[in-house]
């Protein structure tokens, strides 16, 4: 019998959605960062994201109470970036055991409601169960809608061979420094970029998994492209070499391309707009692999390679 | 310490989302059976519901894995009809064992297009997650966006002093029968309810928790009232007596309140309507407490009675 870890979670995702009807409204359906739909405003497109946290894979039970709740919220949010949109609702469904204390969950809705008022997002419902006796597993399920001008949206299908790869901040070691708790997902950042007009990146997607997993990810949706990544120029957290800026995952930065005459300009206005983080060209988009990569985050197959 | 059981599901809700700032944009937070947004069209607002089903409390391991993925969705559904809604899009939230058969979960992907499918809803986007080793619970949370003209939402607030209770179909022995895995939201039954114009209900809600948990609800959101239930005239399904009727849950029906003017014409229409559903009137609402209710769905708290 065919088991969830045998074919893990790419594979899993493509077979659930090969041909899922859509309908007239949605025009980003599963595959990108979040989903878009058209709305009753031509001129702005709805995004949609869900995203969760399992405890035990995303936090551990002893993980400070708030900062999961931040952490919820702002994976999603950095979705949201990823699209040069801004963030308005969000929905949290958590299924909690019965014997678990109180305060841990009100820990949570703290670091929830932080982050929504630190980012303007109105948390607007959610629901709550409790998990069957015998499972100490709580999970938190967050959904966030949020809006883009139609002419600025950023998809990640949309790059093309030649186009300069960037990331923005520095990569690698999130999980064991903690900045997997406390990071500012990159909205200001991603509207900007989103913002530069004919300058604009030609696809962008944010680092959750690993840049070993997302940028195949990025390629494979803008036709099956390959990339050359320049590893020496990979922006390292201090403490981690390109391995770990490969490999670690959850570093929540945006990853995005653009077209080759218009990298130095974005480059320059960028150290303008933010000068306390750096913009970083790491390769370009190619026909075919020109480097592989090993690492990231698997959900369902223990990689041989994780710990590259 | 204080613990989720000792406070149950409704005091952990009013704890965790008392004082949440909603922003200018939401027109209903927490509390209705779903959040209400405005949108750039002044006449249509957005409804958002977000639910979840975990394994080994609403469906258990050997349940039919495509109805498993109809009751997902159409949970949600039922929320989208009792504010007068029309769904248009979902997100799916999976958390699954990594040992898990395959074929499991993409049994609980038909089950969704199904419904998706028959009820016109697009599914837009999702996202999947293992569970730590030694959990094997398995989660699936969705999330429902729909619309509903902004003159006709229904709220499950507005009901006052001597408006009619009265309920959709038949109530009790869902989970006995099997008919929680199969049911068909009131989609078509709570559009028609809203569009009645002067007659139109003045509060509406969906049955999901069981009688004995939701009619408080609502009486509660509506200003703290009281009700009156006519035990006796209780549309029971076979094999069901009013306990059951009252107290076992999961009927995914409508509970509405009509204004005593309108209920006989209401009654009228509603059976050349649907002449093969019952609309039946159970009571009303009172200034306090006559008829006082045990049993019902609680996720935190064993209830003693819940055999009622």
């Amino acid at each position: 019998m065919e088991r969830l870890r045998d074919i893990g979670e790419d594979a899993l995702i493509d077979r659930l959605t090969a041909g899922l009807p859509l309908g007239a409204g949605t025009l980003v359906g599963p595959g990108d960062d979040c989903a878009v739909l058209a709305t009753a405003d031509a001129a702005v497109w709805e995004l949609l994201k869900t995203d969760c946290l399992v405890e035990g894979v995303h936090f551990s039970p002893d993980t400070d109470a708030e900062a999961v709740g931040w952490k919820a919220l702002c994976r999603s949010l950095s979705d949201i970036a990823a699209m040069g949109g801004r963030p308005h609702a969000a929905l949290v469904t958590l299924a909690v055991p019965a014997d678990r204390a109180v305060h841990v969950v009100e820990g949570w809705y703290r670091g929830l409601r932080h982050a929504a008022s630190a980012f303007d997002v109105a948390i607007v419902g959610g629901e709550t169960s409790s998990t069957p006796a015998g499972t100490a597993t709580a999970f938190l399920s967050i959904t966030v809608t949020g809006t883009v001008p139609a002419d600025l949206c950023l998809l990640r299908s949309t790059a093309r061979v030649g186009d300069r790869l960037a990331v923005t901040g520095r990569l690698g070691g999130s999980f064991a420094s903690g900045r997997h708790l406390d990071f500012i997902p990159r909205l200001r950042e991603g509207a900007w970029l989103a913002g530069l007009g004919a300058d604009r990146p030609t696809a962008m997607m944010d680092l959750s998994d690993g840049l070993a997993r997302d940028l195949p990810r990025l390629a494979k949706a803008s036709g099956g492209l390959g990339w050359r990544l320049d590893v020496e120029t990979l922006p390292c957290h201090p403490g981690c070499d390109p391995g770990h800026a490969i490999g670690d995952g959850e570093d929540y930065e945006l990853l995005l391309t653009l077209a080759p005459g218009t990298t130095d300009r974005v480059l320059t206005a960028w150290s303008s707009a933010f000068p306390d983080t750096p913009l970083t060209v790491i390769g370009q988009l190619t026909p075919t692999v020109e480097t592989p990569l090993a690492g990231g985050w698997e959900h369902f197959t223990p990689s041989p390679d994780a710990s590259a």
